[in-house]
């Protein structure tokens, strides 16, 4: 018997001491502890497949990812009803697994995905973040305007070729479709940015905060950085926001299951390469 | 010229990192670290008195923590202006003044206090705890019961001798008002539990909610806790819950300035060993 179900899991990270998503070999990645952990509990070699949503970079935290991965049969109906509590015993504090899901075989974590969503936090505060949340705050030095974030925002929104906000890779498009991107202040002070495509480059989520933040704080005017959207390479005037102020909040799927596959297999033909 | 005024400061503190509050020699400690940058920004020894509302334990967290100072009245006239963003910029992440306010010469941070309030947090999730929030979340392996925990707290509410909860000193009372103590959970599923006093005695609010935790997860009557009450001395049944949960979250003061001498000169009169 080496019949094999698709397990999709939610995972929580904490990027502060992560060298990012995928594994490397000699670094601590949260891909690399997930496995080690579910070989413990599991038999070395028994999960294959691990698939996630959003390659976070190094820094980069989690509240809403989401991977799919594949197991025997019969290792998840023994283990089944005690897994989740088994794997958080064992897991580093800053990385959890808040739900494990059987799915339909043609899941897939990455490809099904039909948005990503990211929150950016900073604080403009002169006495800079609060400690217990300096992990996932950026203190920004000048007052910052919500009003012309979300000016700068704006002009952001849509189907565009993001080409001055992407690191390019050979023969993969840079138009994606941000379908949402808006500031807030919260009652603390602090302000969120809400981004939500299709899908990011790399960095993109972070070069585009780059380019709001110096539109928020006076440096350039609100309509720059939907400007730079006219240029077909990558600006050296964008600074990529550093990793730290970032978390990916969640993963979007069709509520049909029937719809996995088909969503999967439109992305690949797009070759939306859908890393962060 | 020797002329001096008293400042006010408002202090957070991520307490992970720190041997507690009060200056001890060889360690870290949040008095310790704040006293450095002061004397690096305004010369060694400008400071003198530096007295804290809540002398935390090792472990424990402040976003209200208030302390005072004494500094010589023509260096605040100095760097008035720029002192905050000189002292955000030297001092390291974990720690943060958040306001220095000129006040009169007889607010006492300790003594003048009306009220101390902290805040517990616990997590009664399967897979543990939030990894950008468990610095201040204490992860609780047994389902817990809002209402539970909540009739256990009403029964501590009060003026009552704490001697079962209080690690007794000579020459000091274990009687204290109790005037707020109750749970709630928020959206996100964490249990949070305020605890508001004139005064506490050392590891008392840590003590209250681990009698309250045993109660909240069914393994002791809702009425144990309040039961202790009755006790002449610590007992031995009650499990401090760990440090890292508990922040000091506000200080209270009177609202007229000429009440500062007076509150002081009860507090001293009444012998209440302030600390948290």
């Amino acid at each position: 018997m080496d019949e094999r179900i698709r397990l999709r899991l939610d995972v929580s990270y904490d990027g502060t001491d992560f060298s990012g998503w995928a594994v490397q070999p000699t670094r601590r990645t949260v891909a690399g502890v997930l496995v080690e952990t579910l070989d413990l509990v599991l038999g070395a070699g028994a999960v294959t497949g691990l698939t996630v949503a959003g390659r976070t970079d190094a820094g980069v935290h989690a509240t809403g990812q989401v991977c799919h991965l594949d197991l025997p049969t019969l290792a998840w109906r023994e283990h089944q009803g005690r897994l989740l509590r088994r794997v958080a015993r064992l897991l580093p504090g800053d990385v959890r697994v808040r739900a494990m899901t059987e799915v339909p075989a043609d899941f897939d974590a990455r490809f099904s995905a039909t948005f990503r969503r990211y929150e950016y936090r900073v604080t403009d505060a002169p006495w800079g973040a609060e400690p217990l949340r300096r992990r996932d705050i950026l203190a920004w030095s000048r007052p910052l305007d919500l009003a012309a974030l979300n000016v700068a925002a704006a002009g952001l929104v849509g189907e565009h070729d993001f080409a001055a906000y992407c690191r390019r890779k050979e023969n993969a498009t840079t138009v994606r479709e941000v379908t949402r991107l808006d500031w807030r202040r919260d009652p603390d002070g602090i302000l969120v940015a809400t981004v939500q495509a299709d899908a990011f480059c790399q960095a993109m989520v972070r070069s585009l905060v780059g380019a709001m933040l110096t539109a928020g704080d006076g440096r350039r005017p609100v309509a720059w950085p939907s400007g730079l959207l006219a240029r077909r390479e990558r600006s050296s005037e964008v600074t990529v926001a550093p990793a730290h102020g970032l978390t990916l909040v969640a993963v979007g799927y069709p509520d049909d299951p029937a719809e996995y596959a088909h969503r999967a297999d439109r992305t690949r033909r797009l070759r939306l390469p859908v890393e962060s």
